[in-house]
């Protein structure tokens, strides 16, 4: 009853939150970040190894980061894996590329909704006395994308048969981080002594970002590492030899641990589908409180696609209408999959910074800045990964075998301003106005603003084997993305 | 049917933004830039010519600018003068000092509702074949306040038989900004081969802000520039000499081009009234759509004068409750009309910057830092500009001629505290507080109080000629304002 | 009936601001700011004496304050002590450590609803035929926390027997504050010849923060000493004799002045309590316009404590749900009592930095960052002050004389985790991820989870005199809070 008080409380208060308390970022980047000629396709620079995975850090010191103020990481989890407690000070958005897992998120003030009674129990695990109870447990898999907010304590295992990955989105110059913008993690367990083995020795990394900011040696060390053995064993309650554990001293096993015999946790054996969920109408977040809030949810089923084309590719865009926590953490996502040199019609986004990370295939990309110069004009590969700052004009093409990508947005409503199809700029200027400003004849203007009738993505056009000069998009393996749709 | 989707999705996108989105200023000025002890009256810098026209830029490396976080510009267009499509940013908002013309703001998901049918239109044009549809128009003209919302493009076009004026403030601390805190325009059309043309040479101005951050050499490269023709031609499915055409590269023109037969786009012919618009309440925002949003208002019409003394002068506000489009970009603007020698109270913006810009006439002003000294105490002549900062105590007095002003303030609903007057801080404090704190006997300290009965705007007095050794007023023109009220 | 509409006018905006325009910061800390790995206990570093009192400063150019984007003044007026009328370009919130006081805070459109009609008020003075009508009047005690907006006049005045000491919290990081993000403080009245005889010399102090700045010479001059006499003396319609009086130059009593008489002001005589005024329900003051609205309130009453346990102590929070003038200062505050060696759990803030200032008795810290590093492990004594930045982790244990607290929180509803006892995050964990995280047996997790009963406060342990090795808790005075409770 007091829980229930407590919930609806921290309800109120969430609803105060989320409705009343929303702008976009917290800071801007420094000054000029957001002037460079010419950026690069990145990868992780550098591999923290674990026990049971590793996690790859992108360079937070690259100069697209540092405009958008946000960084990524990117897990590699086994089976049995297990990434321990830990809490940041930005929010996460992450995307399961590969694999299935389970994750929970504490949330203070929310029920301890999952709990076996001891028959039930035994039943499923097979005469042990073993009870408990504790906070939901969430379920996510290949295509999710799972949101976790600021300073929430969360944790996650690979409870599948195959590696997990996970590409992260850590939004450093997010409102809702008072701190100075760097990403830091707190970790509720374990230790870095793992980090010595570490493949890359380049510069020795570290969990918080170091953006401007000195060299840390050490690694992910658990905040009870602070804290004297004494204090832990009284406010626990507990000897001193338990206290001691908490510290995880002599712990070899890195941030992700491998849990021998498989995680014991209580849940419901069956998944629950999307499709229950998006059954009523919810368009502002009231009805749900943070402690049912859905923390996860799929964009990767071409049932939900926004865009379809069948010929050229799907979109899929989560927004904080379709994922009220989306409001909350003022990020949004967009899953892509193009066909054979698909095109996505040339556009900018109003309001918000674009993170594109491609997940399989390639693409060519060309993003041009406000005095008209190409800053990037590349092939993005499979695992690589551009950022393409606020109102910076964009155009992608997919490669030969086609191309999946993620992409995250700094703002939980993108708005994206396209130049060319249904919908473009050029369908909303007076034909007289495109003539003028092009000093084309009125027909020539006329075409150019209604020839293309696709609206965001734009078939390969029949005359193949453009750009072939080019030199510039390399021959990669084949096709995956063709068959993809419908 | 799936436009009138889009334009309600957005619409809902927008009340959400609106309402639920705001904050004031997404960054702070640089350490130290609000702590100067000296300013000065500004004009514009450096102009760049066009075929159509010129633009002027203040000086963006001011510091009373850097504190404000804010740019101003100032274009004049000739007759037939068409600014190119570009968007920006930042928000926009411009006061329109002379003349009249037309804009169009392309906002995504917005239908294109203004439409011709061959034979209406054949009636109007003479005989053409001409049909077009596209979006809305707006008309404004001399005395009108526009906005435009951040990364949205637009144009717009004297259609009169006069220079058309417009003095622009570009909120480059914006929260909608997320790049770093520059003026950037990205320009759809034209080149800047003009600039070298350019009539004052001391720094080579760009249309990207340059504070702290390196000259640039080239200026409003359109962003087609930067895509190959051949991405261009497959986007917009034309051949490839349309679409080298979008590059504009030997377009001589500049940004603001003439159109020799006069731009023919599809708008009523009468001028629609703000009166049928003002008729309804309208609380919020929440009954107009971003695509009928009013994005224009007059704010110099006398018959709405906020303060009003036939005697001293006038003084118009508008905010986000008259302008439901301010709540979108967190700016406000105030006209004021001062008669000979009158008197704005002295007072200070509890929530705001506030940009001073004369239009006629002049005004002596003295502003005064948390030190108490005066960090500005001169004559703005016509065309020049001054920056009072948030909480800096201003005071305004006209000179001979009277003078008329628009200023700017960041933020939707500014709040204003007199010192002396009805309503002022005076009046709400015990005249015991006043007699102990200025050390007067307890009659005077109540003259101090009650003895101005007006509220923000004071006549001149009759003993005139005051500060007539001062010298700081010279005399110009001449009664301009007077005979202006009433 | 101006007068009702301008307030009602007033109470839409303030509703519409409050409503809908909430973040938490306007800017992060410097580069690096939040990155230390040691920080002290803090006490005044200055003293700025004057007639009636003094001021006592922290040190703004301390780490700490720089990423928390905070300042911390401490005032100690006399008896008849008036703190002349200013504004500051920061919300204030302040707790009331002794004494009593009145406050006016000048609020532009509210009405002046404190009047007297000359009889009346003659009875009360014995014959003087002064009448005034001023705004309202707040009574204020020890154990009151008051809150005073960005920008708003205010004067306060020691109406009581005893010294009246003040902790106040200025928010110069505050989204209302759009200057640089140092503290100011406009003086209306008084200068600060003072001055010269400060006790503390090491650096001329004034009332601008210097944080980065140059030094000021100057401190609280009066904004009319920049103004001239003859505009003074115009806008107020008076003589230039007493217009000169504004600027008091030859006034040698300092900010804080003593009323020989006593202050004269129209007031109730009797306090109102909060009772009558928590009766009815206010979840979101759109009940309360800004005028009516309380700006203070009690957090010292036992009776209202939220979090009580006879054996440990108490805690009363104060959010915007309580206090809703909070949701416009977005801020918050904890009043914290706690019994001889009594615990508070250890834990973070989710969203807020928070500012600790220990009232009575002395307490012991441990503050951990992320990387596992104890960076305060200290006792905190009386008028002792430390800031724990957001996330990272703290534990408190009151000494052997209990210990009272007052702290401020950066957030109008802070949200804290606990990682031990009911609702912690170890609760909300299962019992194998705790086993597995730690190394534990599942019997010792289990023991760890559970054996902590309390919430937040844990009572002393039986087997006392811990710690009594580490000599870092001196004995001092003794027991105050002992007997508190219930």
């Amino acid at each position: 009853m007091a829980k229930l008080f407590v919930s609806l409380s921290f309800l109120l208060l969430v609803i105060h939150c989320c409705l009343a308390r929303q702008h976009l970022r917290s800071s801007f980047p420094q000054n000029n970040e957001c002037q460079f000629r010419r950026i690069n396709a990145l990868e992780p620079v550098e591999r923290v190894q674990s026990e049971g995975g590793f996690t790859e850090f992108f360079d937070s010191n690259e100069q697209q980061f540092g405009c958008a103020g946000v960084e990524v990481i990117r897990h590699q989890v086994q089976p049995r894996g297990l990434l321990l407690p830990s809490y940041t000070n930005t929010p996460i958005l992450f995307f399961v590329e590969k694999g299935r897992g389970i994750q929970g998120v504490m949330l203070p003030g929310c029920p301890e909704t999952f709990e076996s009674s001891t028959e039930q129990f035994e039943g499923r695990k097979g005469g042990s006395s073993f009870t408990d109870r504790h906070q939901k447990i969430h379920q996510f898999r290949q295509g999710d994308v799972v949101a976790i907010p600021t300073g929430a304590a969360h944790w996650l295992y690979n409870d599948g048969q195959d590696e997990l990955v996970i590409i992260a989105l850590l939004d450093s110059q997010n409102f809702a981080n008072q701190l100075d913008p760097n990403h830091r993690r707190f970790f509720l367990a374990g230790n870095s002594q793992e980090r010595q083995q570490q493949q890359q020795e380049r510069q020795p990394r570290s969990w918080r970002g170091q953006r401007g900011g000195r060299s840390q040696q050490k690694g992910s060390n658990n905040i009870f590492q602070g804290f004297d053995v004494q204090t832990i064993a009284e406010a626990f309650n507990v000897d001193q030899e338990t206290a001691r554990m908490l510290k995880c001293e002599d712990d070899q096993r890195g941030h992700i641990v491998l849990v021998k015999q498989g995680l014991q946790v209580i849940q419901p054996s069956i998944r629950r589908e999307d499709e229950q969920f998006r059954g009523g109408p919810r368009a502002n977040g009231v009805e749900e409180t943070i402690c049912s809030m859905k923390l996860r949810t799929n964009i990767d089923d071409p049932s939900k696609a926004d865009v379809y084309n069948p010929e050229a590719g799907r979109c899929t865009r989560l927004n904080s209408f379709k994922f009220p926590i989306l409001q909350f953490l003022r990020l949004s996502a967009e899953r892509g999959v193009l066909n054979r040199n698909g095109l996505v019609a040339p556009h900018w986004l109003m309001n918000a910074h674009n993170i594109i990370y491609v997940t399989n295939g390639n693409m060519w990309i060309q993003i041009v800045n406000d005095q008209g110069e190409e800053v990037f004009n590349d092939q993005l590969q499979e695992r690589q990964l551009v950022v393409v700052p606020q109102n910076f004009a964009v155009v992608k093409q997919a490669g030969d075998q086609g191309c999946e990508w993620i992409s995250f947005r700094t703002n939980d409503n993108a708005m994206i301003n396209t130049l060319a199809g249904e919908n473009s700029v050029m369908r909303a200027l007076p034909v007289d106005v495109i003539a003028n400003a092009y000093q084309l004849p009125r027909e020539q203007a006329q075409r150019l603003k209604y020839n293309r009738q696709e609206g965001v993505l734009f078939p390969a056009s029949k005359g193949m084997s453009r750009r072939g000069g080019g030199g510039r998009r390399s021959s990669r393996g084949g096709g995956m993305a063709e068959n993809e749709t419908a």
